[in-house]
Order: C-alpha cells, then structure tokens, then sequence
C-alpha cells in the first residue's frame, strides 16, 4: 500500500465545500471519482480540514492509500486529466504509512481578503470581500495582534458545532496592505469551526465602529459568541498552507 | 450634453471581446444596454481599443455623450446596478467635451501573464497561460529589451488587418519573474490588432528554443509576419493603463 499525499488548488465557488455532502458537488467527491476512474479502487482522502461552500485553497493537502503501482509523483498528472479546470492537484508524492492530512498537521495558514473600494470588481469578484465606506484599519491592525497567543476561542466558533478542547495557538495575526486590498493572514495550531471568517467579521465590525476595540479581548475572556462579530462571508477566504513540520 | 469618461475592469473569458459583434455578447453592448436603462438614450460608447474574447482589463476606458442630467460620477454607481459581475465600472467622471477615449490615448499599457509550472492552477485557469517546459528566461528578457523604441511592427500585425501606419514606439518592454509567474509587461504608444499576443508568441517561441534569439529583430527588420512566432492566447493578455497625459 502506497500512502499518497496531494497538493490541491481550487476555486470554491462551484462547491459545496471540501467535504462531500447530499446537497451538491464537494471538492473532496470530485477527486475521489477521479482516482476511481484511475485506479479502479474505491479510495476514501483525507483532507487537512473542511472548507465551507465559496472558501478557497492555493494548499489544501490530502492523502489516501492505495494498492495500485503508479509511481506517487504520476497522481497530478493523471488526476488533472480527469478534474474540472477550478480544481487543480500542484504535486503529488508518496510519504511514510502513518502520515495522515488532518490528524499529522501542525499549522494552517489562511488568508481573508477585503476590497476595499467604492464599487465591487470583476476579476475579484468570487475572491474578496466588497466593502464599500470607512474602516479604522489601524484600529484593526492593533486587534488583530491581541488574537495572537494560546486562547480558549470558543467564542469564534459557529453555534451549534460540539469541539471538547477549544483552546488554539494562533502564532501570526495580521493585516496587510495591497492598494485597495486588505489581507488578513492567520496562522495557527488549528482553528475552530468558522473561527477565521468569525475574527474576520468581528475585526470588520470594529473597523465599522459597530464594535468597540475592546471586542475582541472581551469575547476571548468571556467565551461567549454573542460577544463577538458577524460572520464574514465565505468568499473572501483562503486556505494558503498545512504545515506538518515541527 | 456631457462628456463622461468610464475606467472598466472585466474578465473577458464570457465575452466576445470589448466590441458589439453578431457572434456573441460583447462588453461594449453590455454596457451600452445598461446606459440605455439608466438614460433612456441610445448611447454609443467609444473604447480605448478592442480586445479580443478571453483578453481581459483592469483600466479600459471609454467615454459616451449624454443629455441626461444625472451628475457624472453617479455613472459607476448606476451602471454597477445593471451590469454582470464580471463587468464593472471603478469610476466615472465628467470631462471635455472633444476627449474621445480611443483618439485622445497618448499611451496604453498590457500585461501578459504566464504559468510556468508542470500543472495548471486552479484560480489563474482564465487569466494566465499555462506553460509546462523549460524556458531560456534570460533569452526572453534579453529579446524584450530589442522591442523598446520605435519600429515598423508590421511583422507583429494579424494577417487580414489594413493598416497604414505599422510605426509604432514602446516604451518598455519587460519580463518581471513571480515565483511560478512570469509576467510580461509592455507600454507603447498603441499598438497594431494582435500586436502584444505574437510578440509574446514570439518570445516564447525564442524560450522554447523553436525560433533563434534574433527572431524578433530579424522579423522587424523584414516585417514578415512569416518571420515572427506564434500568436499566444488570449486569456493571458490584460489590458492595464490607458493614459491621456503628456
């Protein structure tokens, strides 16, 4: 059995998500078909994490096994062939039996971006958030740094979502700016269920002024969601990377 | 009657081209539509210039005549409405009454954009050409440099065009590296129909080793359209800059 870890870039916006559901096509379905019209075998991948229906990935990683004798290096190739052009497998290679994409991972990175702009635009249309008026961006930006650090993030997480151990490290929080573009990028051990698109709708509310700056701290300390912000929409986001090193 | 001037950004992979044809939607008549709701006019607008179906911009501009007394910079908002998301306005503004976007343009600026990579991508599918292969780089760049000036570029021109005047000046001509991006980036006086696709077509051919390093100033010199490269797609090709000064 060969043990096959997939590098994997896609456009969300035609999906349900990563994860396969009843309500319409998945990420993860899509690659699964295509190994089975490869290799014949009813392959079940791992995932590093679910994605929600309009989230992006550049490095969604995956890894499945496998009995069949292609080299792991051919599985991008192969599976290209077979996947609509707004999934794309960036490399394949074969890795240690045990390795497993979600359970292995060390770090994720994402990234949430904003277009900040009178009027929306058309090449970004299905990969940044549109908002139109004035944002305290410094405001932001100091917020954003009180999210580093080990914090029970309860409060960032859906309702509705059961996860015993609620505490994560996050190791970088921060804005960055690109002309008109905002980009938030968050690094960390793992995150909760919706926790970036959460912090994300939480620092827009402060940049609104609809929330005071102190909304972040104090949702940390009480672990309440109500005491945070909105939820960000899904298309702004972006998984950048797994880390498994370290 | 007002002048106003519309800076456009659009993902042209829908569309048959900036230019109202018989074929298909074009994005010239999708705007004109949107004005035609918003006025009550029938309003022709002048481009900066075509492009072709697949080519992309981030700053067409265009500008019509109007009677309608709605202020200009209203335009943006209005036409927003009306338009698919692929198409927008980034702004609108009143001018002199004899600018005119296509004969008063002093400079137009393109940017070509390659994926140099064994795989495609998932999120630059339609705005970058993807290219899998080795590339002599310093040869393209090297060869870039010969196109800066003023030269007869009629070898550059698509076959089946009428045009008197071939001279044309660029003003730079350069590739700027971008991890797996190559990006091409060329600023001239204006260019003939097809111009920035065969000259890259040319350049890669120049990189792939198919056409010698003096390809290009071979074919400026004869003005053989025999004697320059292929035609490179467009869905790499984005109009950038329009400029009106100097």
């Amino acid at each position: 059995m060969r043990n096959v870890v997939l590098i994997i870039e896609y456009e969300g916006t035609n999906y349900v998500g990563w994860q396969t559901q009843p309500n319409g096509i998945a990420v993860q379905e899509c690659i699964e078909k295509a190994l089975k019209r490869i290799t014949g075998e009813d392959i079940r991948i791992n995932g590093s994490g679910r994605t929600d229906s309009g989230v992006h990935a550049i490095g969604q990683v995956a890894n499945f096994h496998t009995q069949a004798r292609m080299p792991a290096d051919r599985y991008a190739f192969a599976l290209n062939a077979h996947l609509p052009p707004d999934i794309r497998i960036r490399n394949s290679f074969e890795t240690e039996h045990d390795f497993h994409a979600r359970f292995s991972a060390k770090r994720k990175r994402y990234r949430y971006t904003i277009l900040l702009s009178p009027h929306a635009r058309a090449l970004t249309r299905n990969t940044a958030l549109h908002v139109h008026g004035r944002l305290d961006i410094e405001s932001m930006e100091a917020v954003a740094k009180k999210i580093e650090g080990e914090h029970d993030f309860r409060a960032f997480m859906s309702q509705g979502t059961s996860m015993e151990n609620t505490v994560r490290t996050v190791y970088e929080s921060v804005w960055k700016r690109d002309g008109e573009y905002l980009h938030y990028e968050v690094e960390g051990s793992g995150f909760l269920y919706n926790m970036v698109r959460i912090l994300v709708g939480t620092m827009l509310d402060i940049g609104k002024g609809i929330l005071p700056p102190s909304a972040i701290e104090q949702a940390l300390s009480t672990h309440q969601r109500s005491d945070a912000g909105a939820t960000a929409p899904a298309h702004g986001l972006m998984l950048l990377e797994v880390t498994y090193m370290g």
